[in-house]
């Protein structure tokens, strides 16, 4: 982590109240000023869906939640800040204002980041007295999802203060790519804003509706894109001869008359309502919120499922997860008599089903998962593995005694039954915190097995002694009622 | 499904290969021309590949893969085909002597579809004397996988080609979307030369290097686009206000230089090697063939993450793999005194754990899935749960006995042990087909349940009647030795 425990957020709208929740959810406090007089209102909404996000997207522990506060004047904001995100609307002539009183109020350690999506950092910066703390860092909506963050210098930026910067955001789990030169809109802005202008034509020219253009990105090359980007895709398009094959295959193509980028549609009254009409076709009577959700949810999805991706090391916005999720997760302490609580998750809208509960396979997940955690605090780590052995479960047994729903918190307690140098028996116990009820439990029993042969045998001098002490310690704890039971046994 | 039982592919590369593909796994017969010597080695890998991807894709039954044949002629290839579906180099001169080819030698009810990606059907059919079955079908990389299939006509193609060309193509479980008029590139290549264009210019002036740009769309919009696309997520940023308020708060941005897309960058041999470069510097040294199975496993992992979204009903490219798994599915028969044979699987790669074998929850979703095939035999539907009433798990009991690794395939046998208004005991057993071995057996306890109460009730009369036929049936079939163990009872 960095030393940035205060952010002072000016501007609270949907970019500067996505960076609220992205700071806050990373235990970092935020000062917030917005002269808008709703603001406080509409923030409350956002964060309201930015924690049920994150709950889903965050399956380990996660920090206490920073401390949010609205403040009067930029001076009260300013005080004690590390950091100075600036989200206000974009105006070159306001955004100078702004900075020019943030430079005389805030000492000049502070780093001061512009949300802007388009204006210049040197011109920003130019009636600073400290201009070397400026630079932009452009983050994309959901501020509180989305990793990205571009992050631009000036001409009088410091070096070190984008390097500051950036293993700030870093921190944050996201992903900040430094731009090299500053130019209007950056590098995401141009790409979007390109394919937002021809998008515009072929609407205006009646090629295609909305919602058909919107199908045509997200039936093809939007699924590409979630996981490769634009040149590794075409890479892979131009066959074992690679990238020079298809830029020779395809760079004429450039040379046609394709597209009508040589010109910009007039924004007519016409044009508007016909995108606007189009726009509420599309969605099917959902309101904004309703949509927002959907988005997030498929978000988080996406994301998890790129976190599961090569066999658990993960993949782009997925491997970053991972990396995200290990630092969180830290490390954990030494054994007790008392039963180990190692796992928490949250129930997602995927683990969901057509009961409306949480589905039943979901349960044997956080089940693993709290198995892994123990394996994981005796030391199987993939080191371990690599090394020729692990721990395999040989057979399960779970009740099922309540539910779970959407946004739930779950949280589980285990007790080792039993443990020898080749034998490890657990009892797990799913607590909803949610709703004050034990959910589940499970009983299992492992063997620590030769990988090679895929037969049981025993573990090493240091395993052994560790899986022998937990088991003496947990030896003093009462045995569950329910541990040794047949499927449907009497109670 | 539609009446079409054999095409004809004309050019087997990474595009009519991709066809191919796709058509075999649908259970369609593919008689291929195509005049390079290496076509049938080349297409050999792809297949491979697409066949992998396809038994992770489809987690229900698939249909029997049609037959592949290569032939010397086009004649010889057009011989009995319904359809046909042509992939030749982008050449417009080249193309018309094709058509005009098909158009002598096959009847004229066989329709004709061009996967151009730029050229007018109206130019393509003008050399034919049945010019109104062509039509433009154009797919996008790797065709076995992205659902997206652009459909245009020309000025002479009849409404009912498209119409027919649509309804086989959506049978295939892709995505048709009609384009109203012809244009040059259509829809879907026209938005990506503009991004394409203004991403070159992007590396010719040194702004990011071509990994930079990738890592810009997959960590930001790339997530965004591939479950909504452009317009739904602008309308979503324009708050409550929606997409009026959207474009009147960045419409003005359009009226920016921002692009340079006024121009074309040349493509000089300097630009080609700087991506070359930059692009073999990003694969880290993966080929292209490990390339094009992350990017596989991840389009996969991507949809079935998608399928699951709102509670199991799916979202886009989800959505509609859930109806096209649910149309392979099918009905099912009437029980018999012998185990249910009614759910396979494939080992996704996302199931595999650290110890390389496929990871102990998804052995509980193969179960989960068994039940509910079980279940959906027995009447229990939408309109059942609906009705208020529905079955929960209670109680299960897991054996471990053997290894599964990515891409195996499972089957289950299903046993009803006993069954009566309230209760159900199922013993499943998985086998690994592709090992020959029994992986895992399953005992489970499930109750009818009052939805509203949350307790057990009594099915009403049909589901009960049904539910003591089948514990009549399996009553004559051998207790399992393995029902009614404990966790850990010895052997």
């Amino acid at each position: 982590m960095t030393d940035i425990r205060k952010v002072t957020v000016v501007g609270g709208g949907v970019i500067g109240g996505g960076w609220v929740a992205r700071f806050l959810q990373n235990g970092i406090d935020v000062d917030v000023y917005d002269p808008d007089p709703e603001a406080e209102r509409k923030l409350g909404g956002l964060l309201d869906n930015a924690r049920r996000a994150f709950a889903r997207l965050i399956e380990g522990p996660k920090p206490a939640p920073g401390r949010l506060r609205f403040r009067a004047s930029l001076e009260e904001a300013l005080a004690g800040a590390d950091f100075v995100q600036e989200s206000a609307p974009e105006r070159l002539d306001l955004k100078q204002r702004l900075f020019a009183q943030i430079d005389a109020l805030a000492p000049p350690h502070v780093l001061v980041a512009s949300s802007t999506s388009g204006l210049l950092p040197t011109e920003l910066q130019a009636p600073m007295a400290h201009p070397e703390r400026l630079l932009v860092a452009h983050p994309f909506n959901p501020v509180y999802l989305v990793p990205l963050v571009e992050l631009v210098g000036g001409q009088k930026t410091a070096l070190q203060a984008v390097e500051r910067a950036r293993a700030f955001y870093a921190s944050l789990g996201m992903k900040p790519i430094v731009i090299a030169k500053e130019i209007d809109a950056f590098v995401g802005d141009r790409l979007l804003e390109a394919l937002w202008r021809e998008a515009l034509w072929l609407v205006k020219d009646g090629i295609a509706t909305v919602e058909e253009i919107d199908d045509v990105i997200r039936y093809s090359f939007g699924l590409r894109w979630a996981q490769m980007g634009l040149f590794q895709v075409y890479r892979i398009a131009g066959g074992e001869a690679g990238m020079r094959h298809f830029m020779a295959q395809f760079g004429p193509c450039l040379q046609w008359p394709w597209t009508k980028l040589t010109d910009v549609p007039e924004l007519t009254d016409e044009l508007v309502d016909t995108i606007a009409e189009q726009s509420d076709a599309q969605a099917r009577g959902l309101s904004i919120r309703e949509l927002e959700r959907i988005r997030d949810d498929n978000l988080v999805s996406i994301m998890r499922s790129l976190a599961r991706s090569q066999k658990g090391a993960g993949w782009g916005a997925g491997e970053l997860l991972n990396a995200y999720e290990a630092r969180l997760r830290g490390g954990e302490g030494d054994t007790k008599a008392e039963p180990l609580r190692l796992h928490r998750a949250s129930v997602s809208p995927d683990w969901i089903d057509y009961n409306g509960h949480m589905t039943e396979f979901r349960y044997l997940q956080v089940l693993g998962d709290a198995t892994d955690a123990v394996l994981f605090k005796l030391g199987l780590d993939k080191d371990y593995v690599a090394g020729g052995h692990s721990f395999y479960t040989v057979e399960s047994h779970i009740r099922h005694l309540g539910q779970a729903r959407e946004g739930d918190v779950l949280a589980v307690e285990t007790q080792v039954l039993a443990a020898d140098a080749k034998r490890l028996k657990l009892f797990h116990t799913i607590s909803n915190e949610t709703t004050g009820t034990v959910v589940a439990t499970g009983e299992h029993l492992l063997l620590h097995v030769d990988a090679a042969s895929g037969r049981a045998a025993p573990a090493g001098e240091a395993m052994a002694a560790r899986l022998e002490a937990l088991a003496r310690d947990h030896g003093a704890l009462a045995v569950p009622a329910a541990a040794g039971r047949r499927v449907g046994e009497p109670v």
